[in-house]
């Protein structure tokens, strides 16, 4: 299931709580649009800010909203005891598998990183990715981290963060990881500006935070590079250079959440606090090119 | 109350609970040392990785060891909902004042920090410590936006990460920051080999980990510091100069909790996975240095 395009869609969220009816038609669409596999909870699914309870109740709105689409489930806490706990919860929900990421608080070392897996991949009957974040875990992985942890059994996949624009490097950085990984776990890219490089540069999928809103055009993209076709994937890739600007600037949480609201998709306010709706001015630029942007790519922004 | 030698005990922690009757006497030796005030649930205390209920006990606890010491407690956490309801916690249980680092997963922007403060603020009928703790919540507070969180008129008090090595330019720095806050809100330096040094570069307060387990050391260097006394000061703290080496290289958190676990103060484990305790080289060394220095320092590990 870690090929191809993973899309992992927002959980409209404000201080009442989850919009749980808009959880399940974010994922819907992401099944009629035949993505590869569906990430609920991840970082744009704001599985850090979510109770237990929600974040229990949310796996298994994605479940049964994805149809025979398999589901990827964030467990990431702090304390191993709380991963535990959502390993069990997104099993029970029917979770094909989960995605971990090493949140911390203290620094954690390699050995303490590992340790965490290792206590986690014990407790687990479904495969499990792991997440390599730095931007929001602050934990580095060195190519011999991950080659440790990629040896239990129970791991199936390894969300990167963005290649490097070069092509060559960015093959190379597959490369390096490659050797380093037993033959049955695959490699995602993430950082949606990357997708296109990444794929092309060897990786098996690409988790996509647009993919989760716009899963037509990452699609394309997907696919074109899979196939090889490199031109193809770049130039539908670049065509989103004013997107990838905005995800820069302010962060692809804030962007995608003014997409979907502006798209009439979720409400507003939909990031729970102390995140904040991006300020007036952003979100009429993200109105421009969304507007700019849609008529060619034929996606029209409430649909998928 | 933010004044001083401000010490931070440990909450030790295992897979099965918080050891409530270790806290109480953690938290009891430091009130018959005569700490200026305790910092309960501060990062030493691991307030990251307890339940809402865990911290509620054990604010409740730390309150009623303290004798007549004030209590900040720690209310931090990703989610402004939980934030409100750890601070009412915090008030209820007769805290004197709340101690707030803005936790982050997805970065943070000013604004979204500054409506963190302004919304716990509102809300609070105690004294508000800000925590500037770049090093776990990766947040970086620039002059303005201390500045401005200190407008808010619950902040009594700024924690800052480490001042400078070198004396001219803590002062400057500690100046450039006085400089933006109203007289009524104090600095408390941490980062405990800067204790001394940021004590005499003018800082009010010094908010200490080594303070949470060896008060009477702490106390003589804040005694020193407040008096002028800037080579007393420093010869003590340069005394524990192997100490600040070992926090250093494994963090203040792992070296005092194995200390207080050598002394016979808390039990093992003591922290919550995956936070690991140090490995048993690191361990042998810190009691080497521990060995070496308490003679010296003519206080016993165990007692205060």
């Amino acid at each position: 299931m870690f090929h191809g395009l993973s899309a992992f869609p927002l959980t409209p969220t404000d201080e009442d709580g989850v919009d749980e009816s808009a959880v399940a038609e974010l994922v819907a669409r992401l099944d009629r649009a035949g993505v590869d596999s569906i990430g609920a909870l991840g970082s744009t699914g704001g599985y850090a800010y979510l109770s237990r309870e929600q974040r229990r109740r949310v796996a298994q709105v994605a479940v049964r909203a994805a149809g025979d689409t398999p589901v990827l489930v964030g467990i990431g806490a702090l304390r191993t005891a709380d991963v535990l706990r959502h390993a069990e919860d997104a099993q029970r929900a029917g979770a094909a598998a989960v995605l971990l990421a090493p949140v911390s608080y203290q620094p954690l070392t390699d050995d303490e990183v590992y340790g965490l897996y290792a206590d986690v991949a014990a407790e687990l009957s479904v495969p499990l990715c792991v997440y390599d974040n730095p931007g929001t875990t602050h934990v580095v992985f060195s190519d011999e981290l991950h080659g440790r942890i990629a040896e239990l059994p129970a791991v199936g996949s390894i969300k990167i963060p963005a290649t490097p624009p070069e092509p060559a490097q960015a093959r190379a950085r597959v490369a390096r990881l490659r050797a380093v990984l037993p033959d049955r776990v695959t490699i995602g890219v993430s950082g949606d500006p990357a997708g296109a490089g990444g794929l092309l540069a060897g990786c098996d999928a690409w988790y996509s935070v647009l993919g989760g809103l716009w899963p037509q055009v990452c699609l394309a993209i997907t696919r074109a590079a899979r196939a090889g076709d490199d031109d193809g994937a770049h130039r539908l890739s670049d065509r989103l250079a004013p997107l990838w600007e905005l995800f820069a600037r302010h962060g692809s949480l804030r962007v995608v959440s003014a997409i979907a609201e502006q798209a009439g998709l979720i409400g507003t306010p939909n990031l729970p606090r102390p995140l904040l709706p991006l300020p007036a001015e952003a979100r009429r630029h993200v109105a421009a090119v969304v507007e700019e942007l849609t008529p060619e790519l034929s996606e029209p922004p409430g649909r998928a």
